[in-house]
């Protein structure tokens, strides 16, 4: 496999970005997705899009490489079936190894993982979490965290101290649509928990049928920055 | 007044998206508008929100310069009661001049131009599209163009040919949302009628309540270059 490397001068424009440790030992939390102009992140739910260019997809694995752990909901490995692993390495022989994480109150993982492309392609397995509802009667291979489900959903702050709690200290989310929006607005003690946001453009419309990537509230940034290339466009950005 | 002028290296990144006369006669389409991140033109429907910074505002003055006419939908004049001229002049004795154009099937201006923002600043006098069934009994000092309505809609190619018809060589679509989502994917013989798009991007998310530009079809672009400035991103387009 070759290493996907990115154009140089996103290096420098990422640089301010990438993680550090916290003083509250939180996990250092990057947020990040590709969209198109009309703020879509797929055709139709379930319809994995190409919506960045090489260039841009190339950064994605290099931002990875900073990173312990990737994170994404049940319904982006559902739509994409994805590989969660980093193709972005400095020597040939030693790929980055970066932990997938997924949200999967139900634990639907249980009946995919065995046919997933993450499975064959990924040597880093997942962490689940799933609801505490989720009865385990049987031997399983996957490292799975119960964690309380309020109306239905996990509380962020629940899911960055279990990371926490196994060390890991660093978070890249890359969706789906759900995850983004909710962790976007979500604050806890009236702090955000996203350290670093940033959110690749391409040159397109979805259309209004896509899946849309749109906080329930508006927001506003800071230490705002912007990369272009080919025909995308990045901004990086901290929230508040 | 002073002229809004621009930073000058969005000069050269214009250059090529910049009216020119068409083989066909028809006037140049310049399709223009400041969103959010989250593809959102304003806060709610009728409420007038800053998205862009100055320097991209100037632009917008910028880009008008090289325009006879500029044309809202009524829904724009209703919630921003904008001035509709244009800012931006080489020699402060010679205002450029630029002739609002108002799609208004049910003559709203009627009884709005009067105390209108507009009327104060622009000493062009705004052409008003209205349907063909609005009844005009008194002296009016307003110019009206009636069209058919089909499914209560103006085509954009009746809206065109009339602008044709009045000598007027490059018009500047600025919004609202209704105008901008129609524009995007209206076709006339299995061409679009847009020849430049220029998008400002604001780095803020407005929210899921704001209004939308999200075309009911996807679509590709073309020719895209980006311009990034200290807060915005513009990208510039030809569609197709
Ligand atoms: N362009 C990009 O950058 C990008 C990146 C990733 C994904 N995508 C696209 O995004 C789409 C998927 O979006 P999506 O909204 O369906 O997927 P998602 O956010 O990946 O997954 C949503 C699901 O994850 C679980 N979940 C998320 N947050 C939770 C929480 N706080 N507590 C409990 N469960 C939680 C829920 O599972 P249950 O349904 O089991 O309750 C929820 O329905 C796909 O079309 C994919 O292609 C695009
Ligand atoms: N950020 C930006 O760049 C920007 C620029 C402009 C406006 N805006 C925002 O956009 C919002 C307004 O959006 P909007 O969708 O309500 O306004 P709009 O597109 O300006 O106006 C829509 C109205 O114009 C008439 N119209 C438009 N196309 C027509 C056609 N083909 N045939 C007949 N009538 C047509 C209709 O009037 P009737 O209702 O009378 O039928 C229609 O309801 C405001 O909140 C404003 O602040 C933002």
């Amino acid at each position: 496999m070759t290493s996907l490397v990115p154009p140089e001068s996103i290096k420098p424009f990422l640089d301010s970005y990438l993680p550090q440790p916290k003083p509250n030992g939180l996990p250092f939390v990057t947020l990040t997705y590709a969209q198109s102009l009309d703020s879509r992140i797929s055709v139709a739910k379930g319809k994995q899009t190409v919506i960045s260019h090489l260039e841009t997809k190339s950064m994605t694995h290099y931002i990875r490489h900073f990173h312990e752990a990737i994170l994404v909901g049940i319904g982006t490995v559902l739509a994409d079936d994805p590989k969660l692993d980093c193709r972005y390495f400095e020597k040939a022989s030693k790929k980055h190894p970066i932990r997938p994480i997924i949200l999967d109150p139900d634990f639907k993982m249980r009946s995919l993982y065995n046919s997933s492309t993450m499975k064959k392609v990924n040597a880093q397995k997942p962490i689940i979490f799933i609801g505490d509802h989720v009865v385990i009667d049987e031997v399983i291979e996957l490292a799975v965290v119960p964690l309380p489900l309020v109306n239905g959903q996990m509380r962020w702050m629940d899911i960055l101290k279990a990371l926490q709690g196994m060390r890991i200290k660093s978070v890249m989310v890359e969706g789906g649509a759900k995850v983004i929006n909710d962790l976007l607005v979500y604050e806890y003690e009236g702090k955000h928990v996203v350290d670093s946001l940033i959110v690749t453009i391409g040159s397109t419309f979805l259309g209004s049928q896509g899946v849309e990537v749109s906080p329930s509230r508006g927001l506003e940034l800071k230490d705002v920055s912007w990369w272009t290339g080919e025909r995308d466009g990045v901004m990086a950005a901290r929230i508040g």
